[in-house]
């Protein structure tokens, strides 16, 4: 891949992130939860060149949610303390990794796929109120003594609030955090082990109980995120030329091949976005446009975002700072 | 990229072709509309395998959305008549294709990127109705002056009456139809040439005004397509293997970066699917599901999903029959 010199040279759509907003927010992060107490979330970057800043911060250990990102972590040297934070029933490819690994189990099958497959440790992954993976609550301990049986060594558990990062409301957000994390410490009496791993940027600083937060989506943030009272700045966007002009309205080519759309419509700045095709975005803007301009569009969901793209540019003002590919794509 | 043996030894989540139903579609629309009536669009597929089966049935001229469509096609032998049916405004990578190069233009700023680059022809993209590309209709005749003075051909025109695709109620879209194309028939007395392109899989039997059809989703079909009375077979899914069970739920591995999900959630059979979250999708199954079972997934939009995934696998039943790059992504 080429590296072009001049941002206005970029071929759009591109993927964008603000350099200064980047570090604003991982500095934001390790200070209110430095070294172990984050465990980074690669899904929604999808970068290793961005995970190697989150390492350089103190953060050594990644929460990963598929094998591609636990074995490109791996191949960039960032393996010292891998978490696969989902259920797998076949564990192979993850055995010839030279990193520590450790998987999520919340059944019999998936342990057995664990120790099938000669890893060592996991996690006891526990439903806290978000019909998802993880097992019934009072079912950790025997799920525990199963792993343990198996000679597997069991690191504590895993318990995702999923159902509250998003709660724009902070009091909601807290009290359905405490009441998630009530019953991971249960589970946790029963499991042992050292690990209480849960949480997401939305739940950031209102989770006392985990041991290490699971958050990803801070580093670059999206409009969903951005519209909750988090200390976080909206870092990514994606570059997209206007290729047309009409009386009201615009189009700019960027749509659902660029964007994650299960949050939502993309923003514009000083714009009414109408709708989004497979490669345009049609929005009425406060000024007239013309043929050649460029835009920012903003995503509502950044992960889903990311994953359509080969690869981020890291841009100050309209410099081209460097490119990073999306190097953890795929399954 | 190794090609699996087994259709059960899939890494999941794996896009699914359905051999015969692809066949089928590609039969029942090149009996409705052969050779060049029908410009099959490649944004819904991006895949040059699938295009030279179009080619195969008679069809040589191709529809592209992108610049990388475009190359990617013509690399492959496929550039007898490229149309871009989109506006870009810099054209100089279309200039080294081996390929019959045309491009839609609806602005003087387009004409000139189109003459710049040193291109040949042009279409004039005529507004039919939809708020997107496209001139004004009485815009055309002088678009179509401007461009045959910058040393272009000018073949005709093109409106996509997009508004119309997806309307369930087939008289309406009928009546939709036909109103847009008497405003692109009123553009192209005043702009000439021999080609009158519209149309996709939603109204390819309903458009007569058309010298040719653009349609693509009919190749791969989705559950929104689906619903209206078509003729084409849902032949596209994502092979996913169940994770996680609850008491009346399941989850399995497929999920927001491997679904477009712009038109709604995606159907699992003899299940209600409850929501989507980034690796995962968790459904209510008729019957308790085992961990390990696999299950397929159908996507309510066609395009954004392709997008997604490295490769398509073509399946007869639970026979993998080939493996095809989906080689036209990017930009």
């Amino acid at each position: 891949m080429g590296r072009p010199v001049r941002l206005d040279e970029l071929q759009t759509p591109a993927l964008l992130v603000e350099a200064e907003r980047l570090d604003a927010n991982l500095r934001t992060m390790s200070d209110a939860l430095p070294g172990t107490r984050l465990r980074p979330h690669v899904k929604a970057h999808k970068c290793t060149a961005l995970a190697r800043r989150q390492a350089q911060r103190g953060h050594a250990g990644f929460t990963c949610a598929t094998i591609r990102e636990m074995e490109g972590l791996a191949a960039a040297g960032l393996g010292e303390d891998l978490l696969l934070a989902n259920e797998v029933v076949d564990a192979r490819r993850l055995s010839a990794l030279d990193a520590r690994v450790t998987v999520a189990v919340d059944s019999a099958e998936t342990i057995a796929a664990a120790a099938d497959a000669g890893l060592h440790e996991v996690l006891i992954d526990v439903n806290v109120g978000l019909p998802r993976c993880g097992c019934a609550p009072d079912r950790a301990g025997a799920l525990a003594d199963l792993a343990r049986s198996r000679g597997l060594g069991v690191r504590g558990v895993m318990g995702y609030e999923g159902h509250a990062v998003g709660i724009a409301d902070r009091g909601e957000r807290e009290r359905l955090t405490a009441e998630s994390m009530e019953k991971l410490l249960a589970a946790h009496v029963d499991v042992g082990g050292e690990v209480v791993s849960a949480g997401g940027t939305g739940t950031y600083d209102c989770n006392a109980a985990a041991t290490e937060i699971q958050a990803g989506s801070y580093a670059l943030m999206d409009t969903t995120y951005a519209a909750l009272d988090l200390p976080f700045e909206l870092a990514l966007s994606v570059l997209a030329t206007v290729v047309s002009v009409a009386d009201d309205y615009a189009v700019a080519d960027c749509g659902l091949k660029a964007l994650g759309m299960d949050h939502g419509k993309p923003a514009i700045e000083d714009a009414e976005v109408w709708f989004c095709s497979d490669e345009h975005v049609t929005f009425a803007p406060a000024r007239r446009l013309h043929v050649g301009e460029r835009v920012r569009v903003w995503p509502s969901h950044v992960d889903p975002t990311v994953a359509y793209h080969a690869c981020v540019h890291l841009v100050s003002g309209d410099r081209l700072v460097e490119t990073w590919p999306v190097d953890l794509r795929g399954w």
